[in-house]
């Protein structure tokens, strides 16, 4: 039996969580592997907060040198949010010579580079499953299952505070803002939920899987976002309408020309399966060139799930698996320098919502200017005309970007439309 | 870059595959992990017969000793079926010291201990990501992602040829002899298909898939199987009747009083995520007590999704990470001994169609039985009787196998019924 001496960095709810996972299934994780892992020091801004004492009385303190200093400790959970206090304790962990085990993404989308260079100079490894799509083994199902396929393109739904408001306004019939308040009184949002809703926690997660995905390194300038924050019953109601499901969707896809990264609501057809990911679940759809489509489905957030990920990676690097596999992979070094294709090389199928006069001639006009701008329409849609107003909706075969914006702009400029036109991607 | 000398065992469909997808994305692979896959041999019992040549001038031959007797050949790859002369093959080539990568599954389910013993004695590693779900990395996701979780069921479609069989018959109407023929039209079934139609093929996968779960030997017998040759066209439809489809469902529980092993036509409900696993495509639902439900959906088989888990086993293997997997996980020793539940002691779900004469007093009749035998309904519907007959179909709560079983042979010995009764399990 080899023992593993621990330090854990931030005792808040994913920390919680790897404690709760550690006491009751440690004895699983022996007899399964023969590794006995002790966290020996737990460092915390708030030591003397009343909790449930960790099993096998690791010390607590808030000095990070009850961690760092202590060379008994070879592997260091980093459960601490944000990119600043994180970044520091990650390098200087990497800096004493210890493996760092994280689940935080904007971490290593923002500073990557930066600390997987550190690591590998020191010969140390940073693992993190758990900050993509938490309880779901998707970050070893790309880098390990699928290495043997070119990667053609992800379709995923990475995040379970905007899964959960869509979905909720969906199957009960409510507003954005209710949706969302009603995420927050259940926990699957927090207080201020911007960095989920506005789609920046989506665009780290998915700079991370195209990182490993195509090996290359992803500014995450580079990955266009969109949040759902605009995104209203109308639009559901209208996705419905046309046999889709608005879903917050991070897509990276290998194109000829160059590979495409975004993060936006998109309508998402019923029958494709990300379709029915619901509530607070991630799903994610890969396509390989061998496997084929692969799809993942499961618990993308919450304590449990993602101490089931937090402690597969210290598995991983207590048994020296995680080494190998940090000296190995090259997308740890940046890999290669792929073209980013921008939003009008994009190419995608497109909603468009139209609010238009109640007269002859509209439905003609917008077609003509479609079809002028070379966009395919798949289907159409005209509501009932209600007060001299009339509802178009179309969506579109997949086609260039700048094609369909300039159909757009072009209609709303020859005064077909009585408000701006309302644009949605569609998967 | 790292040279790897792979020798191949078996030149059919699935080695193939390998070869095209080695000879598409070798190059991937290296740029990904620095690892250069070299095929140095291929063996097979048909050497003269016309292929597509290997990339990189493999010798080619009938003589096994033309890779148990080189040294420089590290890793095996064995895709021969069948549980004689693979194993004989395996058990060589682990003699030689040399590692195994399999998609035989037969051959692990039935003489896994006796190799995997034999495999530990000389330090190398047997490898089967390929022998379970063919493109979908379950076996490590399983044994590697939810090794934090005690694992509390996996409910899972393994069998292709069966999905694909039981959807055609369900969406083009037809009865199973059609539905078996289009499959073999396709190549999605064999032009025997008893050991995919009777549940062999699914029950070994379940036997590997369960030996990892609980760390325990299964031996195959405890393994109960029903094949899908006796479901009809009015089963399926029954199914949508009670609100499910009919799937081949490989189920693995862990109980307070014991594990329950089975692989049987199973209606599961439509909100389940396995009903919407179509066609040839595989699905496994795996519950954990950290992560919770994980589901993962893909090709099942195929020469292309094989070679895929083929190769990310190979990587694994050559990198050298596979070796510490085979050392250090216990399942590969057999791991414990569990209790295995009899029919009578499971606990599932179940479906009952009895044919009964068309008059009064025999649904009270049914239902006094069922209560008296402590079975819970769920749900009955009563067909509308023709030329003095009629159909009453139920589904039932969870509950002991025994009761259901007592229940129905009571119903049917009181002469309720003029047929005997069909039943079927309900997830």
């Amino acid at each position: 039996m080899e023992c593993c001496q621990l330090g854990l960095f931030g005792w808040g709810t994913v920390g919680g969580g790897v404690l709760e996972v550690l006491s009751r299934d440690g004895g699983l994780i022996r007899a399964r592997c023969g590794l006995d892992l002790r966290l020996k020091a737990i460092v915390t801004r708030t030591p003397s907060r009343v909790r449930p004492q960790p099993a096998g009385g690791a010390v607590v303190g808030s000095d990070p040198a009850l961690i760092l200093d202590d060379p008994a400790i070879g592997t260091v959970l980093l459960m601490v949010g944000g990119t600043t206090a994180a970044y520091d304790l990650c390098l200087r962990a990497i800096q004493a010579g210890k493996h760092v085990v994280t689940a935080n993404k904007a971490l290593l989308a923002v500073h990557g580079d930066a600390l997987f260079a550190a690591a590998a100079a020191k010969g140390v490894g940073i693992a993190f499953e758990a900050a993509v799509a938490g309880g779901i083994p998707v970050i070893a199902a790309l880098r390990d299952g699928l290495v043997a396929n070119r990667i053609e393109a992800i379709y995923a739904i990475l995040n379970g505070t905007c899964n959960y408001i869509l979905t909720t306004m969906e199957q009960e019939n409510l507003g954005y803002a209710e949706a969302l308040a009603e995420a927050q009184r259940l926990g699957y949002a927090e207080a201020d939920p911007t960095l989920d809703t506005d789609g920046s926690d989506t665009a780290h997660k998915l700079a991370l899987l195209a990182r490993i995905a195509f090996n290359a390194a992803i500014p995450l300038a580079k990955v266009r976002v969109e949040g759902i924050q605009r995104i209203g019953f109308l639009d559901i109601r209208s996705a419905h309408t046309m046999g889709a499901r608005i879903k917050m969707l991070a897509v990276a896809r290998q194109r000829p020309e160059g590979l495409e990264l975004r993060v936006a609501p998109t309508l998402v057809p019923l029958d494709h399966p990300l379709a029915d990911v619901h509530k607070n679940y991630n799903g994610i759809y890969m396509v390989g060139d061998a496997a084929g489509p692969t799809l993942l489905v499961g618990q993308g957030a919450g304590p449990l799930p993602t101490a089931s990920a937090v402690l597969a990676d210290v598995v991983d690097v207590c048994s020296g698996r995680y080494q190998v596999t940090a000296k190995r992979f090259t997308f740890f070094q940046g890999g290669t320098q792929p073209t980013f294709l921008s939003e009008s090389d994009e190419h995608t199928g497109s909603y468009a919502r139209f609010v238009v006069p109640d007269r002859a001639g509209i439905l003609a006009g917008i077609t003509q200017a479609l079809s002028t701008h070379g966009v395919s329409v798949l289907s159409i849609h005209q509501g009932e005309p209600a007060q001299g107003r009339a509802m178009i909706e179309i969506v579109t075969h997949p086609l260039r970007g700048g094609a369909f914006l300039s159909a757009i702009e072009n209609i709303d400029r020859q005064g077909l439309t009585m408000e701006s036109t309302v644009c949605l991607r569609r998967l």
